[in-house]
This record gives C-alpha cells, sequence and structure tokens, in this order.
C-alpha cells in the first residue's frame, strides 16, 4: 500500500510479464540491455508489477536481476521474480531452483503450479497429494525468507473443468500457504469469456481467496478473458506491452489498463499514465526491434485513422460521432486517410514542439508536408528522428539547412583476412570553415570507423564533438522481399552527456545510410552547442 | 434453406464484409479483380453471404456487381448489395441510390439506418420520425423488388445507451417493414462483452425481432463482442477476413466461425472448409497485398509455435498439453522453436522435425543444448534460422559440418564519390575441390557485392548455385546502447524457386555476420541439392 495520492493501491495489481511470458514470442530475444530499458519503461508507464525472468533458469535472467535493482530506481513498479514449486521429493529450502529466486533478492516471486491433475501425471510425473506439498512447502519457505509470493495455477481453467475438487484444492493450499494472490491461467488461451466468468466467480466464492487471472490469446479473447475475470473478483491482472507472448501471445496490457481506467473508471495508473500508453507502446516495440502494430487497438497508428467517406463528413460535424474514446487520453491522434499520414496539422503541432510557429505561413506548412511525403516515400521515417526532422524543417523555414562541414567523398573497407581477423578501416575527404580535411579511422566496424574518421577530422575545428558520443544504433532493412538489395534505413540516437538526439539516414546500403545519419547526428549537436553554422 | 445436407442451413448465418467495411482499413486499396478473387475464397470457404459493396456509390463497386454474378459460380454464399436508406423527403421507389442496389441484381440488400438519436439530428439532419419513415419506405420498396432485406442499425449500441425507446423503434420499424435480420452494430467499437450480452438480450426480448450482430475491435473484443451477442440470441454474425477494416479492423472471421464450430459445437461452415481456414486467411492477405499476421489466432504462423522450455518437456509427453485444439483442424501446424529458455526437449523435437531421432542419445542433445546456449550468448538465435541449426545439429551428429568451400580471406569496400555516386566491391579469396579462388563482385551495398563476389567464385563448381536467391534479409543490432560497437545479427532467407530456408550470422559487425550467415545459405543449399561435401 503506497501512501502516494497519485499512486493506484495494492487493492488492484496491473502486472506485468512482458520481460518472462512476453519473451517467449516468436522473434523476440531480449538481450540484458534490452530488458532494463523495457523495465524502464513499463515503470514510467506506472505498472505495479515487472516479472523479469527465471533467475537461475538462464544467465541472462541472472544478470538481469542483479543489474535491476542497482541501475534502475523503480518509482511505481515492484520486481518480481518467476519459478516454479520445488522438485517432488525434495525440500524446497536445499531445492537450488527455489533457492535461485531467493538470492535473486526480488521481493516477491511468483511461483508456477500445477492445477490439472492430468498435468501433474504426465508432465510433472508425481501424485496430486505431493503436488500440493510442493505448493505449500514452496510457499512457505519463501515466505519464511520474506518474499511475498504470488502462485500462477497453470492451466486452471481445463483443469477445473476436468476435476473441479483438485484445482479448487490448489487455490485453497496455495493460499493456504501464504500465497497473497492465486492466479488462475488460461494457458492454453482456450477459454471464452462466459467461462471464465463462471469459473473466476465459482472460485471466488468457494475459496475466498484474492484471485488473479493470466490470459493467453489463442481464441483471440484474452483481453475479454481478463476483463471476464475482473467482473468475477478478480483484482489481479497479469499482461505483455502489445500481447507479446508465446503461440498467438499474452493479454496485451494496454487496451486492458485503458478498458479499467476509462470504461471501468478504476483507478489502476499513476495518474497522467494513460496519456503516455501510445508513446510507451512503440518505445517497447522499438527496444523489441518488432515494427509496432499499426492496428493495435487504442495505440496502433490506425487505431483512430478514418477513411470512410461517411465517416469524414460526420467527423468535420462532431470527431466523437465516429471515435469510441478521445485519442489523446490515450496519447494518440486522429487522422483522417483523404490527407496522408503528414498531416498540415501535425507538421504545425511538430513545429510547435520544436519552437517554430508555422501556424502563419499556410505555403512554408505546405512545403513541408510535401517535403515529409517526399522524403517517407523514399524511405525516411521522422517518427523517431526530431533531429533531422528539425534540421529539414529549418532547411524550409531558414532556406538552408545549418551546415558544419562539406563531404567530397569517404571510403570504407572491411576485411576478413587469412587469419581470421577483421579489419574496418574508414576515410573521409571533408571540408570545413575552407579547409581541406582527410582523415582516416580504424573500428570494429565499417560504420564505427566511418565515425572515427569523422571525429578524427573535425574534433580540431569543432571541439564540442568530443562530448558527443553514440548512445543507439539501429537498423531496419525496407522492402524485405528484396533480400540484399533493399534499401535501409539507419537510426542514431546521440548524447553530449546530458541531452540526446536521434537522426535518421536512408541508402540503398547500411555504410550510406548510417552515414547521412551520422552527419545530420553531428551537425544537429553543433547547432544544439550553439556553434555558428561555417560553410564548407 | 439449402438442401445439401453438407450446407449450414439458414437458421445461422455467418456474413462477410471484408469486400464492403474491410475495404476500408488503411493501406488496403481492392482493384475490381481483387474483389473477384476474395469473393471465390471467401465462397470456397463457406460463408453464407458476401457483402461486395455498395453498388451506385463508386464504378469499381458497380464494376464488381456486373461481373461477379456473370464470372463467379457461388457454391455456398449470395451476394449482397450495400447501400443506406433513402434521402430524407424523398421517395425510395425515385431515390437513385436505391435505385442502384436494385440494380446491382444482387438477391440481398443490407440498408445501413442511424439508430441513434443524436446521430440522426446532427449527422443526418432530420428528423427522429423521418429517420424511422426512411427505413420503413426503403425496406418495403426492397421488399417489393423481391430482395431479401438486412438493416444494419449503426451506432446501435451507443444509440441504445442514450435513448433505449427510440433504438427499439428503429428495430421494430425495420422488422415491421419486412427485413430478415436486424443488425446491432458497435460502429465505433467501445463495447465490451458484458454490455452487449446484456444490450442484445434485452432487445430480443423487447423486438423478437431476428438480430444480428457487427463488432468493431476498438477495444480489442470484436470477438467476444460477436460471441456474447449469440450468447444473447443473435443468429446473423458479420466479419472481415483477418479482421480487417476501419480503424482498429472489423471483427476477425477466422476466431469466430473457429469458436462457434469447435467451442460451440455449432455447425455454420460446410463440411471440411475448417481444414482450409489458415490456407484461406493467408490467400486473402496476399491478394490485398499485407504481410500474413503471424500471430494471428488460429492461422498465424506462430500461432501453434512453442518456445518455452517447460511447455516442450511437456508437449514431448502429448501435444495437447499446450494447445486450445489440434492445429490440423483449421489446417496450422506446431512448430518447435529452438532457444536458450528451451532445453533437451525442445532440441529432440527438433531435431525429429528435421529428420534426426536424438532420443536414443542423451550426451548429443546435451552438447547440442550446451552448444545453442553458447551461441546464443554470443548473440545467435536459431528459431528463425532452421537451416543453421541443421548445420550446427549435424556438426555434433556427423562430427563436422559439410562444407563445400574454404574461406581465405575477403574484403568489403564501400565508397562516396565526390560527384556522390556510390561504388561497392567485394574480393573474395577461397578454396574449393583444392582449387584456389579469387573473384570479385559490385552490387548496390557491400553485403551484395560479397554475395555477388561469393556466386562468381563458386557457381563454375557448383552451378547448382544459380538457382539460389536472397528473398529476405533483416537485420538486429545488439547490445544496442553501445551504438556503432554493437554486435550484428543477420538473418537471410534463401530460396530455390521451390523450398526457402533461412540461416543467421553473427559478427562484431554487419559484413562480417552477412557473410556467416551467406556461408550458411549457401552450404545448406548444396546440401539440399544433394552436393557431395568437398573439402576446400
Amino acid at each position: 500500500m503506497t501512501t502516494n495520492p497519485t499512486e493506484p493501491d495494492d487493492a488492484f495489481h496491473v502486472f506485468d510479464t512482458t520481460l518472462r511470458d512476453g519473451a517467449q514470442r516468436e522473434g523476440i530475444n531480449l538481450t540484458v540491455a534490452d530488458k532494463l530499458s523495457i523495465a524502464r519503461y513499463l515503470d514510467e508507464f506506472g505498472v505495479g508489477f515487472i516479472e523479469g525472468g527465471w533467475p537461475g533458469a538462464n544467465p541472462r535472467d541472472t544478470e538481469f536481476f542483479a543489474r535491476a535493482s542497482q541501475e534502475i530506481d523503480f518509482r511505481h513498479a515492484q520486481l518480481v521474480a518467476f519459478g516454479s514449486t520445488r522438485r517432488a521429493g525434495a525440500k524446497a529450502a536445499q531445492d537450488p531452483q527455489v533457492k535461485g529466486l531467493v538470492e535473486s533478492g526480488a521481493p516477491v516471486v511468483t511461483v508456477v503450479a500445477k492445477s490439472h491433475d492430468r498435468h501433474v501425471e504426465l508432465a510433472l510425473r508425481t501424485t496430486l497429494e505431493e503436488n500440493l506439498e510442493m505448493i505449500r512447502d514452496t510457499v512457505s519457505y519463501l515466505r519464511e525468507q520474506g518474499r511475498r509470493v504470488f502462485v500462477d495455477c497453470e492451466h486452471f481453467f481445463d483443469g477445473y473443468r476436468a476435476n473441479p475438487q483438485y484445482a479448487l484444492t490448489v487455490v485453497r493450499t496455495a493460499a493456504g500457504a501464504g500465497a497473497d494472490v492465486v492466479v488462475l491461467c488460461d494457458t492454453n488461451g482456450g477459454m471464452l469469456p462466459a467461462q471464465v466468468l463462471d469459473v473466476v466467480s465459482a472460485v471466488r466464492r468457494e475459496t475466498g481467496a484474492r484471485l488473479g487471472i493470466h490470459a493467453q490469446d489463442d481464441s483471440g479473447c484474452a483481453v475479454a478473458n481478463t476483463l471476464a475475470a475482473v467482473d468475477g473478483g478478480a483484482t489481479h491482472v497479469q499482461c505483455t506491452a502489445n500481447g507479446y507472448g508465446e503461440r498467438v501471445g499474452n493479454c496485451n496490457l494496454f487496451p486492458v489498463v485503458a478498458a479499467l481506467e476509462l470504461k471501468y473508471d478504476r483507478r489502476v495508473l499513476p495518474a497522467g499514465a494513460l496519456a503516455e500508453m501510445t508513446r510507451i507502446s512503440h518505445a517497447v516495440a522499438e527496444v523489441v526491434n518488432l515494427a509496432p502494430s499499426t492496428h493495435q487497438p487504442y495505440v496502433g497508428v490506425s487505431a483512430f485513422a478514418h477513411k470512410g467517406g461517411l465517416h469524414a463528413s460526420a467527423i468535420k460535424v462532431d470527431p466523437d460521432l465516429y471515435q469510441h474514446i478521445d485519442p489523446a487520453v490515450v496519447g494518440n491522434t486522429m487522422r483522417m486517410l483523404v490527407s496522408d499520414m503528414a498531416g498540415r496539422a501535425s507538421v504545425e503541432l511538430k513545429g510547435k514542439e520544436l519552437g517554430f510557429d508555422l501556424s502563419a505561413d499556410r505555403d512554408l506548412v505546405g512545403r513541408v508536408v510535401a517535403r515529409v511525403k517526399e522524403r517517407e516515400l523514399q524511405g525516411y521515417s521522422y517518427e523517431a528522428a526530431d533531429a533531422s526532422f528539425e534540421l529539414m524543417l529549418r532547411a524550409e523555414v531558414e532556406g538552408s539547412a545549418p551546415s558544419y562541414f562539406r563531404t567530397e567523398s569517404w571510403r570504407a573497407i572491411v576485411e576478413d583476412r587469412p587469419d581470421g581477423s577483421h579489419a574496418n578501416e574508414a576515410t573521409v575527404k571533408l571540408w570545413a570553415k575552407g579547409e581541406r580535411i582527410v582523415a582516416t579511422g580504424e573500428g570494429n566496424g565499417p560504420v564505427n570507423a566511418l565515425d572515427l574518421a569523422l571525429r578524427a577530422g573535425l574534433e580540431r575545428i569543432y571541439p564540442q564533438l568530443t562530448s558527443f558520443q553514440l548512445t543507439d544504433y539501429k537498423v531496419r532493412i525496407l522492402e524485405g522481399r528484396h533480400g540484399t538489395e533493399s534499401t535501409t534505413r539507419v537510426l542514431i540516437t546521440t548524447s553530449d552527456g546530458g541531452a540526446e538526439w536521434s537522426t535518421v539516414g536512408v541508402g540503398e546500403n547500411v555504410i550510406a545510410a548510417s552515414w547521412y545519419a551520422l552527419a545530420d547526428a553531428y551537425t544537429y549537436g553543433l547547432l544544439r552547442a550553439g556553434v555558428e553554422p561555417a560553410d564548407g
């Protein structure tokens, strides 16, 4: 129970398992750095619990727990370690897997337990009684170690259908041993809302235990199943950002919290968090390197995009006639598809955001819109590259883009030597303040080599460059069906120790694209530093 | 009512509106040819009704209706024309829009009508009574013309909330004028299943009319809302293939019919149709030129893909332990993904999938698991690279990986010339069949150049290479927080015209990583082609 009035209290749990169950999604492969940055986004969004993984099960998760508590100053969320009940016939106190959970240092532990008799016998290969003992022993041991314990009842709904008495006994056993929440899992995702409502209500009535819901989306009903469980008395919902997860996926966090806050009028997030939802959703997608789903409810770029003629005319009268909510409430925006992605309004708003009042000059806005459309056709995307957008905007506003150097030519060489070692060397030929500069760099890759050559050439003239550091580098291949002949988009984030800015480059190959993004990055950085533009 | 026993009867309607409402999806732009081929797929799937568009509203839809009845020999579906009630103050018999519906020749007509008082006044700008008259007049006129009529009550649920009496009057008016089905539309998609169940049950009770449901997915509950309406007494469901539609989209046809057939035991499709669902879903996606959603329930390529170690070990015992249905029932297949979250079981299953029985040799499986974990720690990911996994597996099983050439060295040069043009040149030095080969290639990027150099060097010795083509190329930067000093993972998909295979390479830069993936791609391709491995 927090004392901060802007925080939801413990009466309802928003529990995120993106880093554990979400990571099971095909195509997702998270590094420790990825997990740390997703944890930061989830904490910023204000979920109450972040299940970080299974410490001890693989080195990555162990390292994540060690670093997360050190490196992240959680403002809202508590870190949760996931593990299973102890081995059959052992003692929890001696079970290395259980020990790993305690050693993770996480204040909360989720223990997965079998609740379907068939799974106990076929998968766990033990007796129904021993399974109960495993739950009792594991939960009490973790409680003795001062941990808060939630129990995930795997295959609960199938199990309840097959053997309701045993399923109920599992819930009573977990609660009796000290589990704060017993989570009913639709592990195979086959349930429909009406069934979930019936079962959750019955279990509440029969056991009086505090219940949670963990829904998979195999029937396309995970969001509805989660809400049905809440209708049935569950006060703990387990979800993942963007619905990432095994097979079809887990219950999507975003439509669930949006429904609870906007349609149930229930405060489940800190004040103001909902308005960050679209940004957080897209940021997490970037980290896992999946394109954000354009048609995701609430947060998709198309979620409030209107195309129908009927709609268009009605929306002119009153936008709410064809929207279930105001998009701004979830940080999204309405788009009319008669115009294109980059409408005049969004450019004006963007300009304002960057300190340019464009409302006066309709022609200028028109030129910028045309330019954005032309660049986006080439593969540019300014959504995540404000710095490049500002440089492009200034070129239109001020007649020419600020410039600090002119490129004559550059060359990058990557060599795989007979001894297996690699050499990466780059040469740049530049003009700055009327001076011709030739510089070379050696790096661990061609882009790194180009980066170092560029710095070597310019740092004497622009010492500010020494404080610049590349903090993020992303590559996306466009039109991937053309194999290695695709165009490439590179996004670079640069920091001067304090601020960070992002730039984009597009080219027919990754090196050329990186060069354009690098050039923008240094140009914008020098502009930020207040350096007077100097022609090449 | 059809006499064909393998056909569902008229008691329940599967009504598809992909060609009308689905076409409103951002990014979809259907030609008449597209519409005709989608109509063929939908008829083959066995939906009862295909809403083809709004004849008269645009030339494309008019042409579609003219050609569909000529060119398509419908086996299951009836063609439906969509239009609206007549203009205020006119007569249906004189309304050109209504005439267009009759002239389309479609045996069934869906008429959209306002049922929300606010929309009648704000959008339609007429009186509540005139709106009722428009419905009465339009429906009776179309019935006189021998058409079967369904009425779509736009914004019904919002309207019922605002003014239940008026909404009910609209339903009574439509049914009274001769509409066979009155369809309650959640036009803005804001409803949740519990609300839909309440409203549909109440309207059934109050009016006795035959009801249908049209749900949009803005709350992420369209499938559940549609099923809730069926629970409430609706016997007509309007959906679109793959959930295409305005904003977030419409209710997805596939999970709805699958739930009705498999979970409600209700026959809504012709015998055998469900087993074609995955193919039909992907075929429609191809026609609208959108990549099939990999995570779509039932039909997504990942819908039955298992990654978790817990799951894999249980699946070895019995696949149904982690599947809500048998994938074959919907024409899909189960897949095992190898990842460091998985253990021995998934490696064994994967081996089996590739034709290796590893169950006998525990040490071998242990070695492979260890190798996978070690490689994944370096940044490898085998879940999307079966071919690289098989090469690695063979190296363990057969003592050494099959090899067709040995790399002495390679070099790639990327040059940005003073005239702004780019030169990309690569040289490879290889040994194959005891012969030393030096070859160069020029491409539109360094990887493309390396690819061409490799082919130039090897095609004479291995002519099979000429049929290989790179069809997909993906780059993922790992440990992205280190800027351009990150390691890089490259995934390549190669085709020989028939089969496709995927390989992975990891290196300290994108060129080196691509080289490893290319080498695996060609090695695997030659192995597939039955070429005898030859040491370098």
